[in-house]
């Protein structure tokens, strides 16, 4: 039990009445990773998830309309083979170069049970996907962090020591921040002893794959999603890609744990959605549009952000505090995420979403920072 | 690493060429669960995974045929809602007492990984679900098993002593002995110190719930499955039922793995399955008429088995072997299951189809052990 358990295992006897039930003493305590809100209702704007405005590729309407019933009694393809194929076949690899699981956060924690197995420290930015120290904390994985630079960006050279593995996201969340791919290869060759995770959540709105790096790397593992780029975070199908060694050990964990993970219509689903280029392609590139023409709207309001690469942005006004405005957007039903963390406190990631509810956020913040006196009088 | 991982690392050295990289060296080796094979085809009669011969209520197909694909563009609510709330209204408990998962492996695994946290041993029948050792193995759980008796039921006694938590399936696996209530009310007031485990995949077959004991027994958590009476596999949903203060342990470490692991098709037609009650004591009561009669007709031809309460038969012949079977079944496209380990590999393992499955597959038994000679020359 480290320090962190240890307090929360502490607060959690505070809670409850009967913390001295003999039975509670060997009961696993961590700290759960906190998913961003999810509000219901119509009319509310939610940017707040970095969830895809665009409905996925008609295709996987066809498909969920196929199917019958029947189809479901039996256990679904273990191995996942339809959707496992189209992947393949949509990077150019090889089947055995393809994991695929429920969501990418399944992905990413069943990499650290399978990988991050040393005494040495993992390592991963101070500033990144906060599931990182939960997944570490729950399976005893010990980790540094490693400051990003003042700009947010990655230091390469920070990597280069001994450790137990590597994970960055690449672009970074909540920053946005693409890291060119000489530098994650700079990464890759300062680690050959170790597992090298890059997780590419948000690669698909404009940064560049490190998957070309997998013929030259066996240790890396890229990690990819069908949650944001291809607007499927209802059928949660995340994937990992990497050489066949990685790959069969990643399922020799997941056959200890669960053989059926993927349920038939997200096998089916995903295999349609991965086939239909065009619309993926075309969706993907609305979203940049969007969010390169929210850039320049907003440093013309006054704020200022990483350049990213993702289909969020991560901003900071040169006045007005991130959590007044997280809350004034938040009485308009405008979701946005604010993180309280150090360094990071002073932004809100703001998720791209259609053209119109981008303008309508826009408009909010004009109208707001336009009329500081009002707003003082609203606050109090 | 202990004796049977070390083995397996070994093994893998063997394997491939290249087991002296320098990123092997923290990969965690382990020996995955074999799930039963999934023939692909036609023609074939699958009685090998205890999947329901029925499909599953009509209320299902409705709403997959209702989904939006603009739907799935966002997360999942992670909480499931709609489907732990169909569940406790149907068991008559409360929300706060359901956890649901990908299936009902990944609610024992889940539950493993929160529960089993003792240095003392899990305790386990010897024949039994052959997943436990390997969640066991997987986590670092010491465990140690407790021979059934010589007819394959459990002796609560045996559960009688220091452990670090316990767990049986009732009806048990491959077996389908069911443990009366009463005992395993007895296993649980000589265990009040640890958690204990029922795990119902079969329950609906006849058997009787402990979900009756769980006002009593804040340690106990009973385990169900969609996969099997609710004809359900292909969709993956598995649900643990307990004290609010077990649930609520589970929860925080689902929400430290995996937040979303619910896709929104399953959270919604599970919601329906459970509602539509009439459909599924119906398809239950189809499945244990057959049954009853495969009984008779399995005895007539000089088989022996427990007496099952399950979806399956696990049958011996007085004179055939069982691999002999299995190979002769498997030969007319009939899938069994064998299990070659120590005490069962006598037996296979049949499940209850339907009457035109298990009248096929009672003919071609009939036929095939009236032929002794014939059968000699086929197999030289």
């Amino acid at each position: 039990m480290n320090g962190r358990e240890r307090a929360v295992a502490g607060k959690a006897e505070a809670r409850t009445a009967h913390a001295a039930r003999p039975w509670e003493k060997n009961i696993r305590r961590v700290t759960p990773y906190v998913p961003g809100e999810q509000p219901q209702g119509g009319r509310l704007i939610k940017l707040n998830t970095n969830e895809n405005p665009y409905p996925p590729s008609p295709a996987v309407r066809e498909v969920l309309k196929a199917m019958e019933p029947d189809m479901l009694r039996k256990y679904p393809d273990p191995s996942a083979s339809a959707l496992v194929n189209a992947l393949a076949g949509y990077y150019g690899l090889n089947p055995e170069q393809v994991f695929v699981g429920v969501g990418s956060d399944d992905v990413l924690g069943m990499a650290f049970l399978t990988f991050f197995n040393s005494d040495r420290p993992v390592l991963f930015p101070d500033v990144t996907y906060s599931f990182y120290p939960v997944w570490a904390e729950l399976f005893g994985i010990p980790y540094e962090t490693c400051p990003l630079n003042a700009d947010f960006t990655i230091d390469p050279l920070d990597y280069d020591r001994a450790n137990g593995g590597v994970i960055f996201p690449n672009p970074n969340a909540p920053t946005g921040c693409f890291l060119p791919l000489r530098q994650v290869e700079e990464i890759l060759r300062h680690n050959q002893d170790v597992v090298v995770i890059v997780d590419e959540a948000y690669i698909d709105f404009g940064g560049e794959s490190a998957v070309s790096l997998l013929g030259r790397y066996e240790n890396l593992l890229v990690v990819q999603t069908f949650s944001k780029s291809r607007a499927m975070a209802g059928m949660r199908i995340g994937y990992a890609l990497g050489s066949p060694g990685l790959i069969k050990a990643m399922q020799d964990v997941k056959y200890s744990y669960n053989s059926y993970t993927m349920s038939l219509p997200s096998i089916l689903a995903g295999e349609a959605a991965v086939k239909d280029e065009a619309y993926f392609r075309e969706s993907v590139e609305k979203i940049i549009r969007t969010r390169e023409n929210a850039k320049r709207r907003l440093a013309e309001l006054g704020f200022t952000f990483p350049d990213s690469k993702a289909n969020f942005l991560f901003i900071r006004h040169r006045t007005v505090g991130a959590k007044e405005l997280y809350d004034a957007l938040r009485s308009k039903q405008i979701y946005v995420r604010y993180f309280s963390g150090p360094r990071v406190s002073d932004y809100l990631r703001v998720t791209i979403g259609t053209d119109g509810e981008m303008e309508e956020l826009l408009r909010f913040l004009e109208e707001y920072l336009d009329a500081p006196a009002k707003r003082g009088s609203r606050q109090k």
